[in-house]
């Protein structure tokens, strides 16, 4: 039996991402789940931002962005960087984190998480709250440690995480289901 | 140290939805994972899917939409709906799935499932391989079963799975991270 609840955007789990992005002064890291996957071919992602975030004039002005994928051992880098703003903290240094240079976009990979998804924005669209960035995925980079001997993503390796923004929880996720 | 790959859906993890849709025959559900929150007010989600699909039809047809959110019992189901056509199977029957009223929309809940989002559609992009459904949240109906004393979801409760398209693997989600 189930309770109507008032309309909230209560799908779960979601992604976690920490997007980084070059900027006027330094480049910056925002930490974000309204992302997703959203069609195959061409390789194309979502990002939805609030336009009162002082990331979203960064990636407006950038037209690119990188889409790293923290493991738990950056989960209070993610969290530090989804709750500050990137005017009043450098978050690269205050996160301990590493920039590194990407192949197809001039925006800093995260060097410590274990995917970087380099993305360049194609349209943007006024959803309200947020406004929605439609990008083209150019390039991902794997850390090689969760690679197999054919090249292949070992998620067991990984230690991904998860948003529920529901409860507003992370969790980690536990065993393969088969 | 990474190794580059060719551009792909890297974002990971990702949800897992039941979509549910009226049809001209017969109600049909779609598993789908190219779905996310993008926008908190109004509440609104964003779904990508093929032209090709049965559904996609049924879904531009039709206006409106359920995201239903399995639980770990709606395992096998999920991935039954996911890979096979409604034009062949009926898949509420098959899958021995309860179609339940909405209260905003006209399409069955999936009364199984734990959570159900009632979901209009307000824009749809083409993107390439997949159109972009964007659509505004009408209600969220949660189980019973996973509010507490407060109304509030427990996530503990919920046994919810992910899925992660870089191995095509479903893992189940672990502990909550403090």
């Amino acid at each position: 039996m189930k309770r109507e609840k008032k309309p909230s955007t209560a799908v779960v789990p979601c992604p976690v991402v920490l997007l980084s992005v070059k900027g006027p002064e330094r480049p910056n890291i925002i930490t974000l789940s309204w992302v997703a996957n959203v069609c195959s071919k061409s390789p194309t992602v979502v990002v939805g931002i609030r336009p009162e975030r002082h990331s979203h004039a960064m990636v407006k002005e950038a037209g690119e962005f990188v889409l790293n994928i923290p493991s738990t051992s950056q989960f209070e880098a993610s969290v530090f960087a989804g709750t500050r703003s990137g005017k009043d903290h450098d978050k690269f240094a205050e996160c301990n984190l590493t920039p590194s240079k990407a192949t197809k976009v001039d925006a800093p990979m995260i060097e410590e998480c274990p995917i970087s998804i380099e993305c360049r924005t194609k349209e943007i669209h006024s959803l309200g709250a947020h406004d929605l960035f439609v990008a083209e995925v150019l390039a991902v980079h794997i850390d090689d440690s969760l690679l197999d001997e054919h090249g292949r993503f070992d998620a067991a390796k990984a230690s991904l995480f998860t948003y529920l923004p529901l409860s507003a929880e992370y969790w980690a996720l536990g065993e393969q289901m088969e």
